[in-house]
């Protein structure tokens, strides 16, 4: 399963691979996803919504004990528009982890790694601690 | 129908006000929108995508012709979980257009504006002359 | 004093005004600080880091009990060149204070503060508790 | 000279190497740039300023006839403190040049690349044809 939300399950992403504080992802082309209707082009959101999903699960893989995180702020450059009817990848790195917070790099790609869709920076806040005891309890 | 994607409908997305440079819309609460199931809060993904679709409305709604217009680049920071249960408003406001540029600040919340989920900053590319010359021809 | 420190000084920044979760400061126009000779106008980076001030101030300025505070991230806008000679005015507001983080919104202006040179997002970072216990002894 | 700006020179910095979309400088350490005194620890600011200036110089080496450039925005994560006393190396690299806009990755560090000090993110707008007529005459 590999921590797919529900909103990344019904956008259609699926997971590739997690593990060694980084994760990749494939998110399907559909009609769902269009944003721009002239062109068929994915819209923008959808990709930043994958790639601070892969953020987040690049945080995970880098963690030994696994601790809830939340997003705390994210940029995303969008660097060319997404081909129609082409498939959209996303890779996520999490560079560092301290004890709260955790910095990613990531980027989103058609067929060619090196040409990206767009990239992104990300910060992701470890609820440890306080925050812990803070969050409400689960029935 | 203001300008909204096949994206924004998937997610069930409706504008409510466009203009003067403005635009403000709501995301009902629904379960497909889900990013942490224990809690039934919505997915930063989705309000993003909102807040992305909320600026380029703005930006649309201050020009005095229309042109193509993309997002550029775009920060989001999230201040506190959503509500599980309750809409997300999003607002965006264009705080200036230059020939090429337009920069764009807003806002998603729930039941008060005071106190948002999330703000954004983002800055929208305008289409105009080369490159409008060199985008796809359509049908 | 307020809070300036030697970089500040060094640039000429000096703070006019903080208290209830907002600062604003002003840079003298002068030549240390050009960032094109052909034109004068002032270093983009000077602005940013007068910002950066100014958001750290205003953070200072929305706590009833001072801890140690660090910016984590920035974003900076430049929405128009600072025209050559005229001083630089920056403020920034507190947003939101939660545990861990701070949100800060800034902007730098020089004669109208609605027409502003650049506007700015940043958290900070609370050094509370377990950061605090480990950071270096002083002298 | 490569590029150093009145305010560049100002702090110190001094540029190392350009060239194939990259640039890279250092700005040695000194008391004008410490940002926290009980620490000694340069001033973020001073590191924003340096990766912006390295920024516009990796697009500079990577375009094959020079146009003015401008920073259009920027987003610093600051990663740790840099070292009191040790000088600061700044390298920025340029992903892609499109007709108006050129993109940029930068890091921070001391003593070694791989542990960062602050990365960046930014975007540069290329003032050619309509802007580059509307700027101001010279001399």
């Amino acid at each position: 399963m590999l921590g797919l939300t529900p909103f990344m399950a019904s956008i259609g992403a699926e997971i590739l691979e997690m593990g060694a504080g980084a994760a990749r992802a494939r998110l399907p082309y559909g009609p769902k996803l269009v944003g721009d209707p002239d062109s068929g082009v994915v819209h923008g959101g959808a990709v930043t919504a994958l790639l601070d999903q892969m953020g987040g699960a690049a945080v995970m893989a880098a963690l030994d004990h696994p601790v809830p995180i939340v997003t705390l702020d994210l940029r995303i450059d969008y660097m060319k528009p997404a081909t129609a009817g082409v498939d959209i990848m996303a890779e996520a790195r999490c560079l560092k982890v301290t004890h709260e917070i955790a910095f990613v790099r990531g980027s989103a790609y058609q067929t060619d790694a090196a040409d990206p869709v767009a990239i992104c920076t990300a910060t992701f806040m470890l609820m440890r601690g306080a925050q812990a005891l803070r969050a409400p309890a689960k029935g």
